[in-house]
């Protein structure tokens, strides 16, 4: 109550944190080209001071909470569900290995580095350890004292991780660019490796030859993809709390839904079988499609590896299409009550679904142009095409589904909603129509909620008309979700995040585009497409719970 | 009453946005390079296609709307105010123009070009006529028939208007890009543009030597920036409009603001004529500037052209931020109430500043990067990093005095205040901190407001207190906005807008970044820039009205 116009107080946290992210930006995307003369080290140093600030603030406001008895007065209960606290937390053990080859490579050949990049891991180390448990703990927050300095503390939050997931985009981008490109021989990644980690030093006898070494080197740049997945989350979680700060929520009208993680209580057939059957074929067609296009030199084992890897995902992508299509038409018949609450972490995931999607849309499209546009049209034209419009189909049908599930009121309790039923018998026991007419107007305004243990009139009706559907569909829309689930995890994350590149192997955007707009187009879009599997993972997580 | 879910029915435009968005986007982007095989031809045939579709659309829904007595309940009062309305057909007007000059210089090599060409300013010049009329009359409307429908029409709408924008700051970008990096011969330049206008047919006997035909050329691409301005223009009211579709706005709660335009009837002396005083030498510097950096070829001309440049500008920015810091000051001295209300008009304006901005903020802190990591280190780089620094800061401190200024409840009328107040003398005539207690606790929640007529207790606080002191503080407020106005107009909006580029004819960026990566990032962001200053134009008119 002491705060007298909100906007402002945004506004200026807001400000810091545009700025910080333009600076970052300006440096990590002028270190990654080799010509201009701004290096990779003086990014890490960037990265290090607002790592360090971060790390102090943190610690700040874990002290500062934890002494003032009124610094949260109410938390919401819809932030950092556990299922994202829990998969922040296993991202985050990742990152720390991650961070542990990095000190070790780097440490091989410690007398030639600035120790700008020795310091860059260990600081990362300390932040991912210290911002984990800061989240784990804090994640639910509404802070409601030093409101302006809590505000501006999440951003610099936010804006570090945003900027440590572009600084590990784009570090990954080139690593894979040269490695792709530059392919004839091995030889040329190797220098080029060894480049990236002695900008400053002498670039004499600091060879990185030893076994050991070597798997530092390769382990690192494996375990990027959950470094960034990690960033992304933590940015998720921190924004989640900044929209929370100073805010009030009104217990009676927010009725808290404690959804219970009974995965296996129920019996999972159709969809985890089919899902565990795409997954598995979807990792040996990775494997064989990687050694394929990787080892031979010569085009028709190539085009045999692209053939196979389209063929798959146009399968797995047509399935996954109908089943979202089927999903969305099973809701048309679900008469469950929208939930139209406030719920900051909701809209939060609605935007990113809709805005990762458009990493996918983009790449989908320019390759719609390439090939319709270009002349000489063979198979596998044929195939890349369907492949990007079922991409584009999949995405949107995926989304809609995804979003209405994410709307419906969770059900309630079956044995709660028995009991409850007799005695709504007893006291109103009449024909379905009357009861109808006392269903709230379900207009622009919410809806009064009545609390968690009263039973809506619309329940009721509900419950007379058809309880055995109901539960039939339900079943199905978690049987559906499940599917979907399995499928985004191999086909559509690991795939791309674990190294299968068909844009580059398959030369007709390449021709058409040229050397520089398509790598440039690709290595700003995908990171995005693999952000929204991951993110479409979680949300699939949540709706097959809550159906 | 009859929409279940909102946000379910502003998905699906969304996605029908998203789509021809990006499809748009792929388009323009690929015509604009010349090795791809994507002509603008291909891109004029979209669009041309959209705005037929837009065209019909927009006279179905003015039939629908007038046959239909309850189509539109209420009125925003907030949209479309008068001096949006009044710049939009200003635009129009040029745009019009534009479109005449288009068909005139088309129609000069008539015979070898295909008909796609002529028929796109021909189309334009109908969509441009048909859409600011449905704009002048039902900018304000909040649709309750066919939810779905308009919602989709109003999206295909603004994607028509944002893909006919991209196009034209394509087409633009190319013509500068081409005309400043070619420039040692205005032959290049002469044969590009034929190039461009005859691309599908054939190459000789089709030339522009004809005076009439050189005049429409010149004409047309001096106009552009007025028909960009049209677009985004056109594009914020359709955004606003979609935003009401299906909205109720409560008569009681929200009160009509009447702002007269009475800027002539008060006295406006040191910021009119400061402000005039920036606009003529501005305009004297643009053409000196002009002239030296395109006509001589000696380095030496150039340095002072561009010494002269910057240190306008310098002058100019520290007078402007000095002046936003001050206007912010006396904001924290003026206790008017924040005005809380539910406006989405308002909502876009702030969002378009802050997001706008980010365009002259990244060219900024690009050069910044430059400026530093480079070593020759002389007069021109010093000026040009306190340019890019002082931009910064203007941008910022302008956003946060616009911003506070729009979210001021506007003051009442004087002589209705003091009948009022002397109607509260008698039936309270109670000690000020008695009367304070009255204030309704200003927390998260919006204070319910108590009518047109209604004088709120803080009014008659303040009235009480100092009635002089807040006439001499608005009055100062509105000289501010007024010089700033005038600020934004030349030196900000102008100067850019036709064709003063520092950043081409400095030359520490372009070596540091190179040939390719500066000219993109100046192409994505200057657009931005431009249209922030437009968009602050506007803004700053409705805060020097309001105040």
């Amino acid at each position: 109550s002491k705060e007298v116009w909100k906007k402002g107080g945004r506004m200026f946290s807001i400000l810091l944190a545009v700025h910080l992210a333009l600076l970052a930006c300006t440096l990590v995307s002028s270190g990654a080209f080799e010509r201009i003369a701004v290096h990779d080290y003086d990014v890490f140093f960037l990265l290090t001071v607002m790592m360090l600030i971060v790390i102090i603030w943190i610690i700040f406001y874990l002290i500062s909470t934890s002494r003032c008895p009124d610094a949260i007065l109410c938390k919401d209960s819809h932030a950092g569900p556990v299922w994202l606290r829990g998969g922040l937390i296993l991202f985050a053990i990742f990152s720390l290995v991650m961070d542990v080859f990095k000190i070790g490579y780097y440490s091989s050949f410690y007398s030639c580095l600035s120790a700008i990049k020795i310091m860059y891991p260990i600081v990362q180390a300390i932040f991912v350890v210290v911002q984990t448990y800061f989240l784990w703990i804090s994640a639910k927050d509404c802070v409601h004292v030093h409101l302006n300095v809590t505000r501006c503390g999440l951003m610099l939050t936010l804006t570090t991780n945003l900027a440590v997931w572009m600084s590990a985009v784009t570090d990954e981008s080139v690593h894979k660019a040269h490695s792709k490109l530059k392919k004839n021989t091995t030889e040329e990644l190797f220098r080029w490796l060894l480049k990236v980690g002695m900008r400053s030093g002498s670039t004499e006898a600091c060879n990185c030859n030893s076994q050991i070494c070597q798997i530092f080197k390769n382990g690192y740049f494996w375990l990027y993809p959950f470094n960034i997945e990690y960033s992304l989350f933590a940015s998720a979680m921190v924004y989640v709390m900044w929209k929370n700060v100073g805010r009030f929520i009104d217990h009676h009208s927010h009725h808290v839904q404690r959804l219970k993680f009974r995965l296996f209580r129920r019996t999972f057939f159709v969809g985890i079988v089919l899902g565990l059957i795409i997954l598995v074929s979807g990792l040996g067609v990775l494997i064989v499609y990687e050694v394929q296009v990787n080892s031979s030199t010569e085009p028709s084992k190539k085009g045999q590896a692209l053939t196979m890897y389209y063929v798959f995902n146009i399968v797995c992508l047509g399935l996954m299409s109908l089943v979202c299509i089927g999903g969305s038409v099973i809701y048309r018949f679900d008469k469950r009550d929208m939930d139209r609450h406030k719920n900051p972490t909701r809209t939060l995931d609605v935007a990113l679904l809709m805005g990762a999607a458009l990493g996918q849309y983009a790449i989908s499209y320019y390759s719609i142009v390439a090939i319709v546009a270009s002349t000489p049209r063979d198979a596998i034209s044929a195939l890349n095409l369907t492949y990007a419009l079922l991409m584009i189909a999949q995405h949107t049908f995926q989304n809609i589904f995804i979003i209405e599930g994410l709307h419906r009121q969770p059900p309630k309790e079956d044995h709660k909603r028995s009991s409850h039923q007799k005695e709504l018998y007893g006291l109103t026991f009449v024909n379905v129509s009357a009861v109808s007419l006392r269903v709230p107007d379900s207009g622009s305004a919410a809806a009064p909620s009545t609390g968690t243990e009263g039973t809506h009139p619309s329940d009721l009706v509900r419950s007379l008309t058809a309880p055995k559907k109901i539960n039939w569909r339900r079943k199905l829309l978690r049987e559906i979700s499940m599917f979907l689930l399995l499928c985004n995890i191999i086909q559509l994350w690991i795939m791309p995040a674990f190294g299968a590149r068909p844009h580059f192997d398959n030369d007709t955007e390449l021709n058409f585009y040229g050397d520089s707009m398509w790598p440039a187009i690709v290595d700003i879009c995908l990171p995005f497409g693999i952000f929204y599997r991951m993110h479409a993972v979680a949300s699939l997580l949540e709706v097959c719970i809550m159906s």
